[in-house]
């Protein structure tokens, strides 16, 4: 809008551009990013960031992800952070007002669910901040007569952000600079950099950069004693068991244990039975004979639950103990020994320890001291996972669609799934060697994996994957809806996802839980899913491949075609459903079934 | 999501359902809203809200109009509530944590620009509320251990709303749900009502409904003797005047005093100059002889500013002092008695005078007491407006499109414009009679006037004035792609708004302001503009007439096409710009032009 906001810029530029120690501040916040490891920006631009944007082009290696809106590039930025497992950044630019508060809810949702993303706001000037005019973008006082509040929306995150830094002086700005990255990486949940529009273009000591390395790594544990008898406490409870656990959950890769980790069930014996959460599919490797399946309480497979169940030691690596995770409160643990390695704490029956990177310092310990002699021989009983399903019906259903999609996964595959219906059977899903899993479960704001989506494309790129895993997406039509356009972003930047559109006209989730046919649950109706690339920039067709599918027969042959398996191109499947069907699980959460 | 939202519903349910005296909670809800003359009612379903809406079917002539996002359906429910001149309420109804969040920066800007808006979201059931668990959709608590906070939500919104009423007792939830429908409409501008899911279907009273109306009547003047000698002293300063004039600003139509105002202004001697602010074009009749144009400080035109700096009076109706309408704070009347009527004050020189509805009260006082005999006689000069462009080129450019749109727009027209370069061109515009003008002029989020127009449009249904005026929208490329899903809407919900699609591939306003050729001003580039309704749902095409014009010649013809014309068609003429042709007023503000 009005560019009122780079007018007190070059007033307080500083003429030492071009010395050697100084660079702008713009680009000092660039090139720490860059430090990080982050290579795509997202967000949108607006009067209040532009003159922070151009230090972009100055920093080699740098993406600028131009989305279609605000929400979009929070979304992207959450998927770009949880593809890479916490290690690349997520960062999201956005103006003043309009643009913030467009994305919130993306940034709740990478609280909810510890992605390490970084907001930067371009807010109005500190000239115009300490006077009493109105601004674009700023809701005046509610008190007739004051002044704009300029700082009511920095006012609005502080339960949703783990850092916020807003730079009111010059010679502090580098230092909160450093800090919110180093709080975002070290917390992986998100933070808030607000800087005033006229900061961007001054001077900062180029120094600092190289000589001030930020603190990524993993602070050494505070009391190593306690880490050492911790892991042999926890050993020696693991060596006593005759059926012992090991329940690989999702805060294990949001704090960058996951080698660590995979280290140690590596090291165990394999009679250790291995389960995976809801939320955690991919942190253990499923492929393992040892794996038994997907723990979630009165939600699981039959067979999962009883042998977790009969267990008589459980280690529930990096717990994450929410309703979407734990079977709605239904874990039935009560007479297993279970150990909680938790990133800020360790639970051992009653007693909690806690501490920073108390799950990471754990996991090493052990790892280290582990004997596998010790353990207890025993041989493990024959897994008993998800049946295929039976239905003969032509069509296509969901259950039928689970035994087609977990044949067409291949290891190092990502796949992302949308809070539809289907993300209900993932837990039926045994997942290939190295597939990574990404979804806002928890959280569960439809419309994330589309953008999302895109952002686990460019992380991939970034860490040079693309070529060498497959991105997949599930994705419901009503969800669909809410971030349709960001499919020009796909277009615009080549990466080569395969979008399976589930179309069963509407909102079966809510369907399902209250009103079936009530038009509430209805969609804008008649979309041709098959086009949409072409009006969203495909313009000669050449670029997606796109086609609809609604009987199993036809599915099979399309997953089956060497080009289209090789995920080499965009590609879009709309999937035709019934309204009303949906994998059992949910049907069973809503009451509509008894268990399976 | 998950059901849990509803879980507690059966218990806490009474049985007295069916009872003549008693009616649910939801039911209630919605017929106080239909009480105030709202009839459609916008949002998207959750699982925290859908028995709520479950109740919208017990009330005849409420309609659920379900957009494809909740961001969208709070810039619908805004447009509604602006189209209206504050008469109809815009509700939104969303829900916990992902909805809201999704919709809060609508509301920030139905804060900021006085649309009365509602916005209803569906949250955690007192069960949830009061136990430990973690639930979907609400973030968990940054204290380790600590139960979540259900309320975190609800205490973002204190800055952007005028009233918030969180339903925690059932026998004071009426009287919360009247409250904030009555401060909302009061104050115009937006309310929270947080109605925890186990509530709507329990049992309030059906009696209060009609025995306890709602108050939406003004109140009477607290001090009537003020207001009657404040009016007496306004007009004794006008009659005095020799060049009095009067500035017609927007929070006159927005306080619903424009029928007052407008009589006034008819009675006045003709000799007294008429002006429009930026934001205010429509308030005033523009199509009267003593128009003089759209004062806007130094970016007003050249003719326009003369005659109103040169006026020993002004009275300045329904001011709002923001950047986006006082011509980024240079008005320059320093040298004019100013009376400044305030909705919420009376402004004569250095005297302030507060008090609710002031300005109502005062302009109905000089009504009465107006006796025009009193005003000096004088001739008026001719008004100095606007001259046509006068470029010679055969291809558009802004400028020729203000004269091309100016003589095509009709009385009664409702023109909606987005916050694109366009907007800038508006105050060279001269309304004709009766015409509506829509905006988001001051908190200037695009995206807005898209979903914005459905909301027009179906106001302008609700009012029965569906086939007597016509909705043209403005529309630039870049704020398209942020909301451009909800043109699915214009189809499912048979509306039938012009749209004028500006295509200069980018965003131009950020490109004049900086950064001209920095790709972070490009967007997704060759969407086709022509063919997205046939995407979004006209399935065969004959829904919407679609047409791409470059040419002046090709514009003229199409502008005079009598069908065209009509506007009984749903329509969207695609514009071929240039990216760097803005109008002259915005190359001012930004420092690029001198005034014209
Ligand atoms: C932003 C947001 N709005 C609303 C909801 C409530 N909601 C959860 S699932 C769902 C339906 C999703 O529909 P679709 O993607 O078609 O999947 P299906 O239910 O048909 O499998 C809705 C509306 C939500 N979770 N997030
Ligand atoms: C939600 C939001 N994001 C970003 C901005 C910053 N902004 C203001 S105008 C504009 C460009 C609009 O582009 P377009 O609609 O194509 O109009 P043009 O400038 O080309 O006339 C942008 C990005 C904003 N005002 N609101």
């Amino acid at each position: 809008m009005a560019p009122i906001a780079t007018s007190d810029v070059s007033s307080h530029f500083q003429t030492t551009q071009g010395s050697g120690d100084l660079i702008p501040l713009g680009e000092y916040i660039f090139r720490r990013i860059s430090q990080v490891g982050t290579k795509s920006i997202f967000g949108v631009p607006g009067d209040f960031n532009l003159n922070f944007l151009e230090h972009i082009y100055s920093v080699k290696g740098l993406n600028w992800i131009g989305c279609c809106n605000e929400l979009n590039a929070g979304y992207a930025a959450d998927g770009y952070a949880k593809l890479s497992l916490g290690k690349l950044m997520g960062v999201v630019v956005t103006t003043f007002g309009v643009g913030e508060l467009s994305a919130i809810n993306a940034i709740s949702g990478s609280f909810a669910e510890y992605a390490p993303v970084l907001h930067i706001v371009g807010t109005s000037s500190m000239g115009q901040k300490q006077g009493p005019k109105n601004f674009h973008h700023l809701v005046t006082n509610k008190k007739l007569f004051a002044a704009p509040n300029h700082y009511v929306y920095e006012n609005m995150v502080d339960d949703i952000c783990i850092a916020k830094e807003s730079i009111k002086e010059l010679d502090q700005a580098c230092e909160q600079v450093d800090r919110v990255l180093e709080a975002v990486y070290a917390k992986s949940r998100p933070g808030y950099l607000y800087l005033p529009s006229n900061y961007a273009d001054m001077m900062v000591s180029l120094e600092r950069l190289t000589k001030t390395p930020l603190r990524l790594a993993l602070s050494p544990a505070a009391n190593p004693q306690q880490v050492s008898d911790l892991a042999e406490q926890i050993l020696g409870r693991m060596y006593d068991a005759e059926r012992p656990a090991v329940l690989a959950d999702i805060l294990v890769s949001k704090f960058r244990s996951n080698e660590t980790f995979n280290k140690l069930v590596e090291k165990l014996s394999t009679n250790v039975r291995l389960f995976s959460t809801t939320m955690s599919k991919g942190v253990v490797d499923e492929s393992l004979p040892n794996w038994f399946g997907t723990y979630c309480g009165v939600q699981s497979c039959e067979g999962v639950a009883r042998f977790m169940e009969e267990c008589d030691f459980v280690l529930h690596a990096g717990i994450f103990d929410v309703e979407t995770n734990n079977g709605s409160y239904t874990f039935n643990l009560n007479k297993v020994q279970v150990v909680e390695l938790h990133p800020e704490y360790i639970a051992i029956g009653d007693q909690i320890y806690e501490g920073e990177n108390m799950m990471q310092h754990v996991l090493e310990a052990m790892c280290k001291k582990l004997d596998v002699s010790q353990m207890q021989a025993n041989t493990l009983p024959e897994p008993l996972l998800r049946k295929a399903s039976s239905t003969t019906s032509k069509s296509l259903n969901q259950a039928y669609l689970v035994d087609a999609l977990e044949a067409y996964l291949q290891p190092n595959d990502i796949l992302v799934v949308e809070t539809c219906s289907f993300l209900f059977a993932i837990a039926d899903f045994k997942f290939k060697h190295n597939m990574t899993f990404v979804s806002q479960m928890f959280y569960g704001s439809i419309g994330y994996a589309l953008p999302a989506t895109l952002g686990c494309s460019l992380a991939l790129r970034d860490m040079n994957q693309e070529t060498s895993r497959r991105v997949v997406l599930i994705q419901g039509d009503g969800s669909a809806q809410m971030t349709i356009q960001e499919l020009a972003t796909y277009v615009r930047q080549d990466i080569k996802p395969t979008m399976f559109l589930l179309n069963n006209d509407g909102y079966s989730v809510e369907r399902i839980i209250y009103g079936p046919n009530s038009s509430y649950n209805d969609i804008a109706p008649n979309w041709k899913w098959c086009e949409f690339f072409k009006v969203f920039g495909d313009i000669n067709g050449d670029v997606a491949f796109t086609t609809k599918v609604s009987q199993k027969d036809d599915l099979d042959q399309l997953l089956n075609e060497k080009k289209f398996r090789s995920g080499l191109q965009l590609q879009l499947v709309e999937l035709m459903l019934d309204r009303m069907d949906v994998p059992w699980r949910f049907e069973l959460i809503c009451g509509k079934q008894t268990s399976k």
